[in-house]
């Protein structure tokens, strides 16, 4: 496929969105989320946030968090013993962590998550896809990488694919997700952003750094749930701070939250800190 | 060197700054701002900031820079045509853009940076100088890069020495600037970094990414050059909007001077958008 392909492909796609969200009110759009694709299968939300069974559930889809760039080690030992004791999916890390938080998680249930090229998503591609090969190398068993934005914004379709490519294969087979910073983008970048990270075999899209102003949003999960389709994941990042705005993304298709809030998410305390 | 004498070092040095900047004025710091090394040899402001050739002396003196993620291709190819035009000393990009800018400039007075590990400086040694190595073969011909902060906060003086001095290693011959992020930092703190940065073999301290809050500052440009002595160059960035803001910095003690409103610094012009 080359870039006029994909060139082709995205405005098709776009149009094909804003005739669907044009005139809909917020509540309508939520309801005909599931339109684009109609056979998504997805855990239904009662089950994951009804019952005390549920909070368990609910661990099981955080990335507990913490990504501030002056985090300590004392910080990075707090997340790892915390994400062991709820037994959240995974705990999402700047790549020099990695080392430590694999050995600390060693035995566990939970999952080292590198971020890499985080969080402008400007490094050169061989250098994003080197930092994963490396964190990946230290223990990391999934990548969160950052979409190429200038390059989106650009039009250059070809650079982004091939951006996104790169560090997909340097993980195979493990999971990749493409943060989209959806605050930096416009609804027709959403879309456009979210078939170039499909095309390149990503398995998620992911809508915040948490670095770029914004966050997460119903409306802009529900988005990128209908634009990826049932054979891709989304994860909701960035702002994510009581079980009511948990709750509402998975609502509207979230398969993962970001958070650095997550203890006071699945035990319905006060949220401490940002994203 | 171990990790014991260099926790050694940097306390000593700690203690003697603190010595020498308590109950001190402003004004009295900057008047002592040589002190500690009393034969540092700087190009004088005056030189610099009082005459039509000095608007050329200050622009050779400028790190023309471009580092939001959604920059576009257009508005790198708009910020290397201005840095041909005014001769700033250099473009200073994220490691994707490098290509582009070499090319561009080619033939020019004007050398590409790129900036490494950027913003946040919690990559994974190893892949922040793998980033420095393909941007210097793609075409920099300066790097900065930025102090793993959390390390430091933990006392691992150790882990952030290695870490700087592997992208030292992999740049040389080429100069590596260090970046502090004084706004996350104490004063000892600071001296610290800069001590750390020095035993690495960094060529430059540079105040900040422009990304963590804060900016540089008369104060901690001074501290600085008091700490890194004459044998090293020190780049005040983040927040740089005026002519007034770069004559400050210059006086306290910086060779370079990182902005995005250079053009306006060196015309006398109003500055658009931030660092």
């Amino acid at each position: 496929m080359n870039a006029h392909d994909l060139d082709r492909i995205a405005h098709i796609i776009a149009e094909r969105v804003k005739a669907r969200v044009a005139g809909l009110s917020d509540e309508d759009r939520m309801r005909f989320g599931g339109g684009w694709n109609t056979n998504v299968t997805r855990t239904s939300p009662e089950r994951v946030l009804g019952t005390a069974k549920g909070s368990r559930d609910l661990a099981r889809m955080i990335d507990h968090t913490l990504l501030k760039p002056e985090a300590t080690r004392e910080e990075v030992e707090a997340l790892c013993e915390e994400a062991r004791k709820h037994h959240f999916a995974t705990v999402c890390l700047n790549s020099s962590w990695i080392p430590l938080a694999a050995r600390l998680l060693q035995g566990s249930d939970v999952l080292p998550i590198a971020v890499v090229g985080f969080p402008l998503g400007a490094a050169l591609p061989e250098a994003k896809a080197y930092e994963a090969q490396e964190a990946i190398r230290h223990g990391a068993r999934e990548i969160d990488t950052v979409l190429p934005i200038g390059a989106l914004k650009s039009g250059d379709y070809r650079t982004v694919v091939d951006d996104l490519r790169a560090v997909v294969e340097a993980a195979r087979p493990l999971k990749v997700k493409v943060i989209l910073e959806t605050s930096k983008l416009t609804d027709e970048e959403k879309v456009a952003a979210c078939v170039l990270a499909k095309v390149a075999g990503a398995a998620f899209v992911k809508t915040s750094t948490g670095f770029g102003g914004g966050g997460a949003t119903v409306e802009d999960v529900a988005l990128m749930r209908r634009v990826v389709g049932r054979d891709m994941e989304v994860k909701a990042s960035g702002g994510v701070r009581t079980l009511d705005d948990a709750r509402k993304l998975i609502a509207a298709g979230a398969d993962r939250i970001g958070a650095s809030a997550s203890v006071a998410i699945v035990t319905g305390g006060a949220a401490q800190g940002g994203y």
